[in-house]
């Protein structure tokens, strides 16, 4: 609602619809399966490395390129260290490819169920989009967006839906958008769960950005460390947005510790396996039960239980100490967002939704 | 230089021209006196409250609201908990608020000699700007800005000239333009080492922004926490912005750490005390050894010697592993911006700056 205030904000703080993020409670009382987080504690190395950042040297500035951070990146990912761009998370990452890549005039293609935050980007830089339906099984029809367009931005898997696609059909949409003179973003934030990583294609399409996060698989939501792989020139756009907002995204202990973190690639490699396993498994109980899961190649499942509302299922959930998330949309009013947690955390969660939608174990 | 493959940039990346920071060595051979940082190490507590949170809750994402750092900082500055916005360092609140105040086709005005950061932003948001001339003492005549404008930004002390201006010639900005229904924003970086600070007047005009950093006076520069005060509309459109682009922009440490620091309102008062000292006692030395040196209300010297270059000032004071800060702008050419680190450091560059314009002590 306007107050009278509000004469002066801007027109875009007064159009805007902000991006409401997943509930974060701040008392632990919670299961906590609605933003995606990593059940499991970060890398030993990257905390160590935190507190022995946490020194006098807090007074100076950070390194503004991250060279640190780009450097072991680029050394646990295979690329150059100059096909590394670094930001404030991959939210940020995302707002200054928008920037970077995308103009007005020309609508950005995007799934219709995605993350909701894309729509949001475009509206703050005045970026026009066109939201193209998913097929009815919620898979990606890579036809649909061989299309004029100003550019396209696919999560790989997609979220919430969870499912992936293959690189196979990412090379047609760079292939065809090559001759459009226009970039395709690839979101890779759930990629190290399932799916074909598009990370060794920089080298072939100098029209492909990857997206990628520490939040999720590197269990470093609270540090805030996303990343765009692409061909130098296309970081070099990426630069020059982010330093024409903020010279220093990425604070001296962020920088420490998210570096020790990409290191760390055995610890990586562990977390992220017991995560995929442990959803193997509770998918494969939840569909014996009655439950449809679509298949998921990320650390989370989509899913609804035939007759029962997502809204009623998230709600009793809730009443159970279980937080999990609903979206409130046409198409997957049904569907809850379930994030992997620990084999303990998931063992009650079936036990509580099998309860709710009133199956006997 | 544009090569072929940037037909993939954005029309804004290819136009911008992205803000230059000051030089970040990696190695530590410099006395550094060229990027206005505190030469004191922060907080103790700052610091153990960082090492406390470097923990597995790290896998969690931050609260997106920052509610524990608003409530500190608001205890600290006697203002509301609804007046404090919270960023990632003051050029990420600046940016938001270029933002959230001011639109397109009706000019931003300010002073032509200031933080260079200002029309980088106005361009990477498309915001008209009108450069207003600093007087040739170089202190802002308000006058000037008495005209229609689409908001007003003014840095007090103004950097890179150290001069203050006094809160009643604010007041009569902040009266003109309630009268256009416009915003002005008081980017108060330094003014915990001098100068009269609006924050008093939040409660009086609700067209009133003070913008201000953790980096300078809390010894906090490689953390990152900036802060925007203003009444609660105001502060609902920079939440509204911000939450249009990046949920989380400070992390959990920065929170943690950026806490503690404000509420240590004894250490934050003896080392912005001990700065203040250093700087009287060196800029009266340079005075009497025959150099220019501008009042300064801050933490840095804006300084020039009667008929010696800034740059080759700059030049020699580098060769003598002395870094300071030079612009190679019209009127200012002549003249270098040197940081107040400690005693030590300040008597080792008034020993090589004499020596370097040739005045034997």
């Amino acid at each position: 609602m306007r107050t009278l205030l509000s004469q002066y904000w801007s027109r875009i703080a007064a159009r805007i619809e902000p991006y409401v993020p997943g509930e974060q409670p701040k008392d632990k009382r919670y299961i906590k399966l609605n933003t995606n987080e990593n059940p499991y504690p970060p890398s030993p190395r990257a905390l160590a490395a935190i507190r022995e950042a946490a020194d006098g040297d807090l007074r100076l500035y950070p390194d503004p390129d991250c060279v640190r951070l780009r450097q072991a990146f680029s050394r646990a990912m295979g690329v150059k260290e100059e096909e590394v761009f670094v930001g404030n998370g991959s939210d940020e990452v995302l707002a200054v490819a928008f920037q970077a890549f995308f103009d007005p005039g020309n609508p950005v293609l995007f799934p219709d169920l995605s993350y909701s935050f894309y729509p949001v980007y475009a509206s703050l830089y005045g970026i026009d989009y066109h939201k193209v339906n998913l097929a009815d099984d919620f898979t990606i029809r890579v036809e649909d967006y061989l299309v004029p367009n100003g550019g396209i931005i696919i999560p790989n898997p997609n979220a919430p839906t969870s499912i992936a696609m293959p690189a196979s059909d990412i090379c047609r949409l760079l292939e065809y958008n090559q001759k459009l003179g226009r970039v395709v973003v690839v979101d890779e934030a759930y990629i190290a769960f399932g799916g074909q990583s598009m990370v060794p294609y920089i080298s072939k399409y100098d029209n492909l950005v990857v997206i990628t996060t520490l939040s999720k698989s590197y269990a470093l939501a609270g540090l805030r460390g996303g990343f765009a792989l692409a061909q130098k020139p296309l970081v070099e756009a990426l630069d020059r947005i982010k330093n024409s907002f903020n010279s220093y995204t990425l604070d001296r202990l962020a920088i420490a510790g998210a570096s020790e973190a990409v290191l760390d690639q055995e610890y990586f490699k562990e977390i992220t396996g017991k995560v995929r396993h442990t959803r193997d498994r509770i998918a494969s109980s939840l569909r014996q039960a009655g439950f449809e899961v679509l298949p998921s190649a990320s650390n989370f499942l989509f899913m609804r239980y035939p007759g029962k509302s997502g809204s009623e299922i998230f709600q009793k959930l809730r009443e159970a100490g279980i937080l999990v998330r609903y979206f409130a949309t046409p198409r997957i009013a049904d569907y809850i967002r379930v994030t992997i947690g620990t084999d303990e955390q998931m063992d009650i969660f079936y036990r509580e939704i099998t309860r709710i939608v009133g199956i006997t174990n």
